[in-house]
């Protein structure tokens, strides 16, 4: 099954907002089997919403279009949509009664143009929106489904996961599909590629690995499909226990990169370590600026192993409150294996924490020597027995040396808490 | 003159990759006076690519393709484009010896795929790229034109730049057009509007202003164009005095929110103010977790006022490291005005900094209370005369509360430097 996606802005066409919400819905849509082959940005007109439906339709099973809901555009989209499917408006008390109770619950008044919101075309079948006013719409024509959803992302992606998407795998047979993420960090695509040569060439023909490389990171995605066209019923089931298989046999061969399958993110993992090791966690952070400690932060919880972190970006912090040695600045420099190992036994000792990370390194992008490029990065972890130190080059943009510098951070965590660095 | 964008690749289609060029593209092209009417997105693949090109060239004078220019990918759209202009390939010297330049310059092997690469369609005009392999190729049909740039965002923005829009812009005579962009902070939308109401209403017919807003923060753009059909000679230097003065106005009116102009950031804001002052500055933060010395030290030569942040996520280091009172804590609690009030006195003690801001807060989603809910935020500002304490209710998730913590603290920041706080 094919699908187009429609996104209705200016906003978007102009560029003053990024169109995040069709790279979730392709996302959405490939995991329940419909291929995505085109999409489109149009104005919000209704010429050119018509004309965008036109060229949906030629190649696709389903339209999902979004945008142009809201009572400030004059609701362009809805009477677009009622006129190409030539049907009348009513007011639908329902709606508006769930737009009144949704108003109450958030304890703001109910805007008069509510009334018009919840003016709808008779033909479409509406999807609840709980977490709005503008109902999603269903329409059906010639076989083919047209779907219309509201622009603002959250909303968008509660009509899609509890409306759009059940209806739509119950409305066509998706070809089966099911898919593994394994999540690695610490090497590159081509490393990867290398070490799971014999493993990639083994798979058989119904199972891809996809690599899908971010900063530091690169996930491994078995996507496993039902190339026949006879479909026996036990065949998720067949593809499930398939898929689970290969996966185990290829975080197997990368026991050392694989921390975590699916949207487990570092921050996550490294956490929940913690928690079972129930030790308590802190940072001293240079060149990273407090970026490790926001990142562990961002997990709900975090209070339970992290008590805090100290930012130490100028040498007298280091020495103030981490002990670092005068000597040891003047005689290796902030940016030393001697250094980080300072600032990690300095942190555990301020911090009073179990076991400390720390990073020392030149993010640029001024600063760099030939001995000590921008991009240089040493980062410790230890605890009161062992402190280990490790060097990076990054040679990024002073932004994604920040990041690397995180990710390679709260990967040294990982391997340290696992007996592994 | 109008434009589409045409986005080739698949893996803008299944999602994995956010497509970020084209917000980008819109942006410039609309600054050089071309409005972009529509975008589409097709796959890897000469069918999709030539449907793509007809839709495009029926509403636009200009099509500016991204992507398929990789050697990896057998350069789909170079063929394709090759064949839509009828146009024979042949090797191309000059490109494949600055290619070989390219990588001495990077101190990589040139892979033996450039010689494939250099072989383009005689019909193009090239655009030399100096900052990756592929140049981009310029035709023309029927006073039509068609771009067709490299994917990587870096590349094409380098080509974009440099070649095609002073080559468009030559080309075509886009209307005059002139913006100018006031960024404001502490306020949302519909404040700002009711406070410019007059102002707004006052506009000549050929200046808009636009509002847009983000995460705790609006920018006001005010875009002049020339609606008249004669163009005198002096038109753009009229348009630029006239948004000047209008700006001006509007910068009048809201002297408390505008903290920059143009690409100006918060952070970037501050740091100049703290320069300026000659003052060190620190943070203590809870809530934050370290996102703002984060942010702080995303900024090229922070280290110039930033010594570093101590991060207090437990109790225990509120009353260690910043010597907060264990009374103020039981008695007012963690999220209170007198514990930030402490923490800033202990900031400036602890970090020996002239001025620190301190952030304590409940980012949710558990912690909070019918007293203090998910959201309530203490913010303090203050140097060794003068301590101010703010408290904001947010009431987003998690991550919106803490980066809308981050953009009120350094607002707070920045006030309190200007003395209006």
């Amino acid at each position: 099954m094919t699908a187009h996606l429609l996104i209705i802005g200016d906003e978007i066409l102009i560029g003053q907002i990024l169109d995040t919400n069709s790279a979730w819905m392709s996302q959405q849509l490939n995991l329940r089997g419909f291929r995505v082959t085109g999409k489109s940005t149009v104005a919000d007109t209704p010429d050119a919403i018509l004309d965008g439906l036109q060229q949906a339709t030629r190649h696709a099973d389903v339209v999902l279009m979004t945008g142009g809901l809201g009572p400030t555009k004059d609701d362009v989209t809805k009477k677009t949509l009622a006129d190409y499917f030539d049907s009348p408006m009513s007011f639908h008390q329902e709606t508006y009664d769930r737009m009144a109770a949704y108003f109450a619950r958030i304890g703001r008044k109910m805007p008069d143009a509510m009334v018009i919101q919840a003016t709808l075309p008779d033909k479409a079948v509406l999807l609840p929106n709980k977490v709005g006013s503008a109902p999603g719409m269903w329409f059906e024509r010639a076989g083919k489904v047209f779907i219309s959803l509201p622009g603002v992302p959250f909303e968008m992606q509660y009509l899609m996961s509890e409306e759009a998407l059940p209806r739509l795998s119950a409305r066509f047979l998706g070809s089966p599909i099911e898919h593994r993420t394994l999540r690695t960090a610490g090497e590159g695509e081509s490393t990867i590629a290398k070490r799971i040569e014999t493993f990639e060439d083994s798979l058989p023909e119904n199972i891809k690995l996809a690599y899908l490389p971010s900063l530091g990171q690169v996930r491994l995605r078995l996507t496993g499909t039902w190339n026949d066209d006879s479909i026996p019923p036990n065949t998720q089931e067949v593809l499930r226990d398939q898929l689970d298989a290969k996966a185990a046999e290829l975080h197997a061969l990368l026991p050392d990169l694989v921390y975590g399958t699916g949207e487990d993110t570092l921050e996550q993992v490294v956490g929940d370590l913690l928690r079972k090791q129930n030790l308590q966690f802190g940072t001293a952070e240079s060149c990273t600026g407090g970026y490790i400690a926001h990142l562990i932060t961002s997990v709900p919880g975090a209070s339970d192993y992290f008590p805090g972190s100290i930012v130490s970006y100028s040498n007298n912090m280091k020495m103030n409150l981490l002990g670092v040695q005068a000597d040891t600045l003047a005689q290796f420099g902030a940016v030393s294996a001697q250094t980080v190992r300072e600032m990690v036994a300095g942190a555990l000792n301020t911090l009073q924490v179990d076991i400390a990370l720390a990073v020392s390194g030149i993010a640029g992008p001024n600063g760099g020597t030939p001995d000590k490029p921008v991009g240089t990065v040493w980062i410790a972890v230890g605890n009161r027995d062992r402190i280990v130190a490790v060097k990076h080059v990054f040679a990024r943009d002073r932004a994604k040396n920040i990041q690397l510098a995180g990710v390679y951070g709260l990967n040294a965590v990982r391997k340290f808490l696992l007996g592994a660095l």
